[in-house]
Formats: C-alpha cells, sequence, structure tokens
C-alpha cells in the first residue's frame, strides 16, 4: 500500500513476512522507528542518531513477536526526535497525516504508526509510551492502544528515553485485532470475565474541556452498565497538576541521563523545542527531583487503593482532540502541558492504561482511558472488546 | 578557484564582478552567508533560517561598497549558524578546513571567510563580530582581521544577532592588502602617522597560555619599538572573567530577543550547543542582565581611560591556537568561555581592534590584537602595515 500521508520514514520500506500459520496471519504491522528491524537503521526520528551506531543484528523483541505470531511488518514509522514530543510534529520528517483529523496533528511520539493506522495501511503498529507517546496519538487518531502495565513487556530493541517510564504499546481500529495482537504481544488469552466495579475519575473529566466531557458520557455510561457497579471518585488527590509537575521532573532528568553523552560528543541537531527540553532536564534542580520522586510513590499508593482487583478506573485520554498542525510553540506548550496533566499517571504508578475511541467533538476523535490494576493488560483489553459490543 | 576546504555553503557559487576602475580592481572576496547578495539566498547557516523570508533584493551595504570599489565577490561562505559559535564547527554545513592548523577548527563564528582567504581562494573577505567572530578566526588562520569600532560600518542587510555589539569586519592574508580593503570600507585613508604610546595589557597575556604569551613576546617588542614609548597595564581590574561574564549575559539576551519569534513559530533546528544558548539566553535573570550593564559601563570607562588618542594597547587574540576539530562539548565549553575572557571588551566596550598574525606556536598560528580609541580604526590599520614592514 502507499504511504501518501507520510506515516513511514524516507527510503525503501522495509518488510518482512511473519511466520506462516501464527494467530496473528493475515495482519500487517509498521514499528515506531525506536524499534531494530535486523539490517536497517534505527533511525530515531533524528537525522544525527544513527551516527556512528552499528546496523542493529536482532530484531526488537516486539518486533520479533509479531513475526513469530505471523504478521507481516510492512514498514518503519516516523515518530517524534528520541520519542521527545506529545504531539507529532517532526522538523526532520514533517508530520504524518491525521486521516482522521484533517489539518491536525496525529499526536505523538508515536505518530507514524498511529497515522498508519488509521489511514489502513497496516492493521496495527508499535509505539513507545513513556509520557503518553501511544494514548494521546490513539485519543486524536480515533484508534485502540495500549500503554501496558511498565516493565510487563520487554523493550529490548527499543530506543529508551525515561526507562522507569518507558513502555512498548501498540495501536488498531478496530476492538477484535487489538484483541488478537495484545493477545499475542501480552502472551495471554484476553479473558471473558470483566472488572465489577468502575470509577468515574471525576478530577480528570472536570480538567478536560466541557464539551470534551459532554461528548464521552454515552461511552462512559455504556461503560457502567457493562460494568455494573459505578461511582466517582477522585484520581489524583494532590492534584492532577502536581503529578503532572512530577512527571515533569522526573522523565526529563532521565531522559538527560539517557542522551547525555550523545549530546557532548555528537552535539546533534534537533528542533529547538527538543532541544529545549533536553536543556531544561539537565537543570532540574536535585531538590525538585527528590520530591518528584516522593510524589510518585503517593500516585502510586493512590493508584494502588483505588485500583484493587476487579475495579477499573475511567477518564477521557486527552483533555481536547487534536489541535492544529503548524501552531506556535507559544500556542502548543500550554496545550502539552495540559496533556501530561492526564497522562502523568502513567509514567508515575505504572498501571497499563487502554485508549478506547470515545466519542467525536465537532467530527474529531477523541478518547476514552480505561486504567485497571497492574498487570490488568488483558481484562482492558477484554473490556474494550465487549464495550465494542454493546455499541 | 576550486573550494576544496569546505569554506563556501553549498550550491552554485554566486560572482558578481566588481566595478571596473575602483581602488580594489582585481581583488576577490568573499561574504559570510549573513550578508545579503542580491537575487541569493541567504543562508545564516542553518537550514530552517530562509524558510519563509524573501530573497534579497538589494546587497548588504558592505558588500555594495567592496564591489563599487572594485572587488568582485566569489561566493558565500559558511558561518556558525546564525552567529552563535565561536570555533567554526556548523553541524549542518561542516568545518572549514583551516590550512593554517590542519585537522583543527578554523574559529568562527566567520568560519569560511577566514579559512578561504587563509587558502588564498580570496584576497579578503567579509565577516561579523559580536563576541568575537572576526578576532577568533583571524588568530585561529593567521590571518589580519579588525573588529571596527562599534557603530562605524553600516549593518545594513547584515544578519543581525546581539545588535550593540554587532560589527562587521574582515580578512586579509597581508597587511597591504588589508590596509587597502580597510581604507575602502572604512571610507578613509590609511595615516602614515602612528600612535606614540603603547600599552601591553599584562593581565591578558598573564590569562593566555604560557607559551602563546611568550611565543607573542618577539612581536610585542617589535610594536613597542614601532611606537616608541611602552608600559604595562591592568587592562580590566575588575576581573577578565568579570567582563567576560557581562558579555555573556548582555549578548545572549540581546541573541534571544532577535530570534525569539523565529523560534516561537518556526521552531527551526539547530547543533544541540546552539538551541542551548538561546535557551540560556531566555533565561538570565533581569538582575543579572543590569548588574551586567551597569559592568559594560565600566568597562567602557576604563577602555576610554585607557585609550587617549595616540595610545594604543596590545593583547593576546586568543589564549590558546585553534582546538583540534570534533572534541566533545565537554571540552569546548571551557574553551570558549576563556576565549571570551579575551574578547569581551570588543562588545561591552565597542573599541575598534585589529587582529595582526603574532606568531606560530608548535606551527599553529596566534594572533596579536591592538585595540585603539574609538573612531582609530583606520590608525590600528596603519600599525599593522608599519609593523608588517619592520618584521
Amino acid at each position: 500500500m502507499t504511504d501518501d500521508i507520510g506515516a513511514f520514514v524516507p527510503g525503501p520500506r522495509v518488510r518482512i513476512e511473519g511466520r506462516a500459520g501464527g494467530p496473528l496471519g493475515g495482519l500487517t504491522f509498521a514499528a515506531k522507528d525506536l524499534f531494530d528491524v535486523a539490517g536497517v537503521v534505527t533511525g530515531g526520528g533524528n537525522h544525527d542518531w544513527p551516527t556512528g551506531r552499528p546496523i542493529p543484528k536482532k530484531n526488537a523483541w516486539a518486533v520479533q513477536t509479531l513475526l513469530d505470531a505471523g504478521a507481516t511488518l510492512i514498514g518503519k514509522t516516523i515518530t517524534d526526535e528520541v520519542s521527545l514530543g506529545i504531539l507529532g510534529e517532526n522538523a526532520f520528517d514533517g508530520t504524518p497525516v491525521n486521516v482522521r483529523a484533517p489539518g491536525r496533528v496525529p499526536g505523538g511520539s508515536s505518530s507514524g504508526s498511529a497515522a498508519a493506522v488509521a489511514a489502513g495501511i497496516c492493521d496495527t503498529a508499535l509505539g513507545t509510551d513513556t509520557g503518553g507517546s501511544v494514548r494521546v496519538p490513539a485519543s486524536f487518531c480515533g484508534l485502540y492502544g495500549i500503554r501496558p502495565t511498565h516493565g510487563r513487556i520487554d523493550v529490548t530493541g527499543m530506543l529508551p528515553q525515561a526507562p522507569t517510564s518507558d513502555t512498548t504499546g501498540w495501536f488498531a481500529r478496530d476492538a477484535a485485532t487489538f484483541a488478537r495482537v495484545s493477545s499475542a504481544l501480552l502472551s495471554e488469552a484476553i479473558p471473558t470475565a470483566l472488572p465489577t466495579k468502575l470509577i468515574v475519575a471525576v478530577d480528570t473529566f472536570g480538567f478536560a474541556d466541557a464539551n470534551v466531557a459532554e461528548a464521552l458520557q454515552p461511552t462512559v455510561k455504556r461503560l457502567g452498565a457493562l460494568i455494573g457497579d459505578s461511582r466517582e471518585e477522585i484520581m489524583a488527590p494532590q492534584g492532577l497538576s502536581v503529578w503532572a509537575r512530577a512527571q515533569r521532573s522526573l522523565q526529563p532528568v532521565e531522559a538527560y541521563a539517557t542522551f547525555k553523552d550523545w549530546l557532548d560528543k555528537g552535539n546533534p541537531r534537533f528542533a529547538f523545542s527538543v532541544a529545549k527540553a533536553l536543556v531544561m532536564g539537565s537543570m532540574i534542580p536535585e531538590s525538585e527531583r527528590v520530591w518528584a520522586n516522593l510524589m510518585r510513590q503517593e500516585a502510586r499508593s493512590r493508584m494502588k487503593y483505588l485500583l484493587p482487583a476487579g475495579t477499573i478506573l475511567c477518564l477521557p485520554t486527552t483533555p481536547f482532540p487534536a489541535p492544529l498542525c503548524g501552531q506556535p510553540l507559544s500556542v502548543l506548550d500550554p496545550l502539552r502541558d495540559r496533556i501530561t496533566c492526564l497522562c502523568a499517571q502513567g509514567g508515575l504508578a505504572g498501571h497499563p492504561q487502554v485508549n478506547i475511541p470515545g466519542a467525536t467533538v465537532d467530527g474529531l476523535p477523541i478518547g476514552l482511558s480505561i486504567i485497571g490494576p497492574r498487570g490488568s493488560d488483558a481484562t482492558l483489553v477484554a473490556v474494550a472488546r465487549a464495550l465494542d459490543k454493546t455499541a
């Protein structure tokens, strides 16, 4: 299939046939250009990243797992530079077209993977989610998407950013495909039993744009009916912005540590916004980092308390649908900060989160997320599949 | 002449014949890619700078003045990105070869101009000097070079950085050509009368590497003999590092103001070091800027006191010869900071400064600078010419 939406990295398209007879036979997938594919440069979304690095000899774990399950790799997709970005505008490789929201960003950093799946170029695609990089493009492109429990999916062969928050995730257009792919990558059957309690995180709905919260209500109601027992609760008693602040301190400090040696020796080129994020990461005081780490412990204990076995929580994945392409940083920076307020729990607490295409607002997709206990990834996928059947 | 040293911007080389019968007839020149040439993109050393900007319709004042004087333009030269850099390593266009110091940087930001003149590709070349961008490459490449009195040379058509420090300068290999070109650009005959008093700035010689200070001694002695009356004196009683700190506060604040709108709307790509300098410029506290401005007044009053009519001062242009190419930022940053300690007086006080090829250290060129009262530009050129005759 041609790539007329600019979702794939420039140059010849890699293709590797899936193993015959696997459970994902007949499916195609793409991999964000942070995942190693044997014999192919890992570009990392930055033209200076590959310099001086060996061509990978092995496929990343997630790539190999999909191939072994029978899916066919059809290309590598554009990412925000070394996964630093949440909107999907790459100054080197351009902005993949969001077919569900023309003229608007696809979301990032797994921009090309989300755009390619949304456009029907492939059935599923691998992304990474450190601070929202699967959840946000899933919401903006109207896709199913998962940020798995932190530490559950083997990240071998995936370009790291902030290891205590990094995860491998994936997208699909429909619930059935999402369940098939999830079962393969989670190495677990998708159960039929569902959780029995639903928490509606009222602080998060209050934080989203009013028309977003309103548009999601029918889906929240269907979800409540599906689960049975539903109640309202605050997710982050310390404040969504306080959790976001903690994540915005911990993640850049780790990202700077990850890339510091490369910056020093290679003085690589970045879009100004990306370089600025790294510089800011280098300047976060130790006192702030220490506090942020304590707040992370509070967030973890809160999420654990809220989410015993059998309970899930729902929230708007993003506070608004996809912003317009090409806006100034002074417009985009506050939007990014608001997005972080709804995504920070992922990096802080490491619970699995699934984005469900929740609604449209003025024709633009907006996602509803469900979060469960650590390790409940397959159950969240089961909820997404069961909810789809009630539509 | 071919450009096998990578001094010129990529693409077809612009050529404009000089006016027949002018005083610079027979000379060729190059212009740093910060100067407008009618019908040619001004690249600014950054691949995103030209985006959305009109092609210049007029030549920059300095370009037109050289053409009118009979010199022929043979190309536009590589510069550090938007003149932010002192070493001459451009992540987009590469590092022009310093033929006088193989394997070492040419110095910047007027890197290509200095390299082209040093290699004999042209007779003279235009540069800009905000914080040392003519003086440093002149020192590293063994050239004559001038940073004129601030405000003296019309900067129309020159890409600005920090307007209260920005100047237009130029290079030549020999004193006679340097005098011819200087006369045309200064619109003034080079006098025969010389100053009568020389100050040897002992703090600056003490700050340079010991072998640099020692290597320059014979030239300092010849200069003393030429001028007649010589004495030792401290240039910066508050400290060279204090003057440097003031310049390193004022210049980045102005540079950020110059480029802020472009950064916001264009999110352009930069080498990490350049983006970092801009980010740091955006973060300098107002209290620091206010202090730096007061220190600038002190530096101005000191230079005015030291340099009445008829007096010049000499100092090493740089503390060391050209560093090796391709070193990590953690090695280069402290070198850049030391260079600033010997260059800050230019931006702070605005006095004219001429670099004279002063000596070699282990075969590498090192410059001796002379500074005079504001407006004494032609007299400094006269000293350089007269000193050459004593060699």
